[in-house]
């Protein structure tokens, strides 16, 4: 059992992950996990709060001399902007004055800060959090809804990856498949782990190259329109064990896990396995992937349009999974809503804001196909450390008959 | 909290499926159960089984004279060919003999259930299933693996959907949007819980005439090619009330558990929220449900794109989901596989099977979302019984204030 | 991750008990539950409803030839009365007249089971149950609350020890140490398993001959008096390998999850792991388990205070745990109560009852034991399959180094 | 839900709590937290760590302006030592050279620090966790186990109480009956939550001057003999809602919770709800409540021997609750053990401790009942504020018809 929680707001003094279950032994240190949010902030058509977002690592618990201890691993990712924000988000009470004054900087949007916000944005929590937690201010609402929370979950999901490499050979990667209505060509060659160093260092987070370029292109359309984008992503992981979930209950299923997690990221409105959609119009007869024995004497498929999954379980093959994002919210140009405050119509809060956050829900959508992997890892294998992991999964490999491996 | 289980094999004596958590005081009967079920059993396209197979319904505990009393519901559905399996499938050993003879029809099929399975089907668990458990024989994997298991699910959303009516007025409704290539139009109205008796009268569970009619003859035709078909199914809930499920961590939200509980449905590959796949190639300015006030005063939008679901939370808007699922995998013309006994090439095995169970998927895929509906209920009201539950529910819409609402 | 469910009433047609997550490969036939539900009811001091109270065992999925499956068991206990009780508990609505007449037996009891049930009974759930669930009438609560429900934790018990036994040698033993004022000296040799035969043989499941017999006399001398009596329950488990539990999470030890399991048994209101509240009294430097290495090379304590829990872990000597149970609630001497239908003081609803149930508790405490072992030993070892489970726990403990063996 | 981990060593950086499900709109500061924490820190016989250990709280998520927002609560607690333990406890690799010498000050315990425990205590988790997780050093096992980690659970169990009180009423207290052999006497009166102040003023938190003057005596003797002391404490909640918990499912029961909640705290073997084991030497004539209507026309019990749970649910009057802690395992005069680099007999690693740890364990196992009653009311009546809760509970009891209440 894997469990894990994230807490924090996205202007509070700091995020924070907790993750219960992994086992000892796997090497990881604060290097790791500030790379990973790097990669995290990576992306053409960002707005600026990513520049100035270094993230400040601190693993608080779980972790001694580069190796996780058995017990939950904390990480606390502080806010470097905190300092504008202390008064406003002060877990502890404030002078009222202190909220309608700036920040001694002299600037005015010190005081905009303090302000309640009465105009909830159309395809955001904002005005649905309100009520259901009976706000007056949906300040409380876009500080925890806010896609900053993900920061969290790529920390514990970049522990969840080291485990999974260092423990039973997986390795993941992720790559945007679409934005708008820029997509890479049907066909095309899938990413290996090779390939992150090259997929981090093209702007989108795309490896064919006139996909690429495309998708850099809608997005400079985007931002001169005052407009934003979604697209799709797609996580790849390599050298998952055969038989991760199970189809004995419906929420033991492996892709049921999977399409959860992801549609559990903010902003995602679609989940596939495999082909998904695609494999819904085809025929029986060449919507699945045969049995066959391959070069090398080993059961292999001819082709894979399960995406690693049959029975709710892993097959041996690439583990293949989509997310669609939907197009940030907070359009520059603003959108219709109601002001809170009086019931009159309004344009919608406009918060700093990106033109499209897909490269990194890409990376976001990778961590948690990671702990989700890792949950079921645990899950299948037992083991409290590493190397009692790693025994445990290879001599179930080992134990398969010939025929069936 | 509501939790629920399911039991049993395809060909064993029965299924069983067990809830906990629903509150006293919904009103049940078995023939709500058998008259769900036998929508379960609608839909063109399916095989023999369906026609002999009358669900015997018998609800063990939890339902005294019509009404739930608060304890854990079990409903058991038995198995009518189980005469013929008795041997095959007994809880307990059984002389070898007996596995080697027919039931005394004379039908040499009684043989064959007897023989070890040794061919997995490739879209199929089988494989993958004798690895995890390490089975030599398909057969234990087959058995609980088969779709015949979403008939425990029918049952238990039966008793979900009657709660979330009498508790909260939600209604729910299903159809089928896709089956192959044949597709409601865009655009196309989308039905409403006054609409089930025709849905169920239409052999593809669709309203819309042509559509239906393309979908029947897409199934003809796979018929004629001894291949099978897969498509998409899509249900809706209105009168969802606001503020089902949360933004403040990500297994809350309603999104990530309907995608999950959609996903765990055999044969299901690709799940969307509302518009899905389709707003992820849209932009932003025409992405989101814009807030107004309607004419009767009330909170409203001017689309609902997002199928009813904002920040992980119902909207108040209908709330609407897809599943896309991949065509039957025991296609007529048998697939390549290897043989485990051996190791040596084969064709799969081939079940007695359907050539479409795109309109019971939809029928299942209801039972889901009233499954995880009713458990977000639950949650957000609390409540031990019907009228608790509804007190809370209306005290809660009622402290909404006007602007909000 | 082993979860289980229960359900049905204790006068319905059945009670069921589902359990997920047991490997396939459990060795496991009807006769076994058979034998299991017979000695729990097995008893000095037990009504008349004990005697002809014949479980019916059927076994509804997840066995087949006696060997698990790896899907979810569900076993159904028939209730051999049921006909007298198809009208009262009938889970559909029946004519107001079926409820106004006897079975047609001419026996005035038919009438009264189907009077409104409006006294409740101290020490009972009826009355709390009543404001909770909205009932007007006991009878749904006393019918769930009821004992009889621990049947299906016997059964489900059952095979959570069978695979105990057969994955990794755990052997369990009830018996009483307690009943009323008699109790077994300080200093009694605890049973082992091989004593089981005489445990069951003896009238109050007590090995010491003279404390069996007083406890035989102290029933005698409540049955006279028209009174009940409670007692203290004791489970020993041989054979548990060391490190099951964690102290890395309050709720991940194995003490905290015992302490949960036995207090959760009807009528249990105190819990020890090992010495329990004797330990409280003593100074620490005779309150431990001195680790010393044996005759046989291998660490050994010189004592076993702690019952085999350390650090909320089994550190590898036998698991000792009590529970405390409270005399009958339904006393023949009634107890004053009030009358829910007008709010005058009345005497509490007699239902027909023993003198003393503690010797089954004990059967129902090692039910309880052996599930929560059996999910300790999943969660630590993982595995789908005994011969997994068998495996990973071998190379776990031949892992260990010799120093700390 | 209400969901809750803990993180960090006992040498580490920090501690880190994280809680989820609470209802938005408790009103709760640091100071709160700060205040419960010293109250943890209180009690004659404890050791010089508890004078310097200033906790530096933090609150990190979950609380803006002193009101909790509805997203996950995060605690930190400082550990005001952690500059001489950067590098033993440092969280990425350090080099070897920093664990061999001091850290600047001159002083050795600095090295001592850094060298690897390898003589586990009896009574501790050292030894089992050692084989549990692989380590060659105890280190990682006691930072973890350490009973410092309970100081999260007091800051989350204040923010529990804070909500049980505001949303319900509810109120807490907590005192010492027995310090080894010195005890409250039968009979004693119960203190209630208006005693708190005298409670925290007492050396060893209780009311009653001899036992107080007694179980000071008994921790002077045992200090002067080198020796430690276990004891029981108990919990009392005033103002607990009839029909927190239920009867339908042994783990929904209330009492189960709470003894899996109290059993999970460090050095707790033995947990009674009422009077636990001492009803279980009573007749059933004089072990249960009375039910009467009391002056005020209100149900009432004569006597509250069950301790406020019946059926596994609160009845309404006070719940009690005892917990027995074993005495402290790190003996000064220290016990046997064995050398886990050697295998060869040792005696065990002395830690710097304290004679007696009851006091504090108190306070920590009201902290437990605050987290499980707030978990059962948010069950019971769900809501997302405080006021949303209040509102369903108080409706809830307004419905209970008057026969009943």
């Amino acid at each position: 059992m894997l469990r894990w929680l994230t807490s924090g707001e996205s202007h509070g003094p700091s995020l924070v992950g907790v993750m219960e279950g992994l086992p000892a032994g796997v090497e990881l240190t604060t290097h790791d996990l500030r790379a990973a949010l790097a990669r995290r902030r990576l992306g053409y058509g960002r707005g600026a709060r990513m520049k100035f977002e270094q993230d400040e690592v601190r693993v608080l618990g779980g972790l001694r001399h580069g190796v996780t201890q058995g017990g939950p691993l904390a990480i606390e990712i502080g806010n470097t902007e905190w300092p504008k924000w202390v008064d406003v988000m002060a877990p502890d009470p404030v002078e009222a004055d202190a909220l309608t004054v700036d920040a001694g900087t002299g600037d005015v949007r010190e005081v905009a800060r303090n302000k309640r916000l009465t105009r909830p944005r159309p395809g955001h929590a904002d005005l649905v959090g309100m009520r259901k937690y009976a706000f007056d201010d949906a300040r409380p609402v876009l500080e925890r809804a806010s896609a900053r929370e993900t920061a969290t979950r790529v920390a514990l999901g970049t522990a969840a990856a080291r485990f999974l490499e260092q423990a039973v050979g997986v390795r993941l990667v992720s790559h945007v498949v679409a934005i708008g209505e820029a997509e890479t060509p049907d066909g095309a060659t899938a990413p290996t782990p090779d390939d992150v160093a090259r997929l981090d260092a093209d702007p989108v987070r795309c490896l064919d190259a006139a996909a690429s370029a495309a998708m850099v292109a809608e997005i400079d359309a985007a931002h001169k329109d005052g407009d934003t984008l979604g697209g799709v992503v797609e996580v790849l992981a390599y050298g998952v064990p055969t038989g991760l979930g199970s189809y004995v209950q419906g929420d033991r299923r492996l892709d049921a896990r999977l399409a959860g997690a992801l549609m559990g990221i903010q902003a995602i409105k679609g989940v596939e396995v495999g082909d998904g959609f695609r494999t819904a119009r085809r025929r029986g007869s060449v919507a699945h992937d045969e049995i066959v024995r391959g070069a090398d004497g080993r059961v292999t498929r001819l082709t894979n349009r399960a995406g690693g999954v049959e029975g709710g379980m892993s097959n041996g093959e690439v583990l293949r999974v989509r997310a669609a994002m939907k197009p940030i919210s907070t359009v520059p140009r603003a959108l219709r809503t109601i002001d809170t405050a009086t019931g009159e119509p309004a344009t919608a809060n406009h918060q700093r804001s990106d033109v499209c956050a897909v490269p990194p829900a890409a990376v976001v959508a990778e961590a948690m196909v990671a702990l989700v992997l890792a949950e079921a890892v645990v899950e299948k294998f037992g083991g409290d450390s590493v190397a009692e992991v790693r025994r445990n999964a290879e001599a179930y490999l080992a134990a398969i008959p010939e025929p069936l491996r």
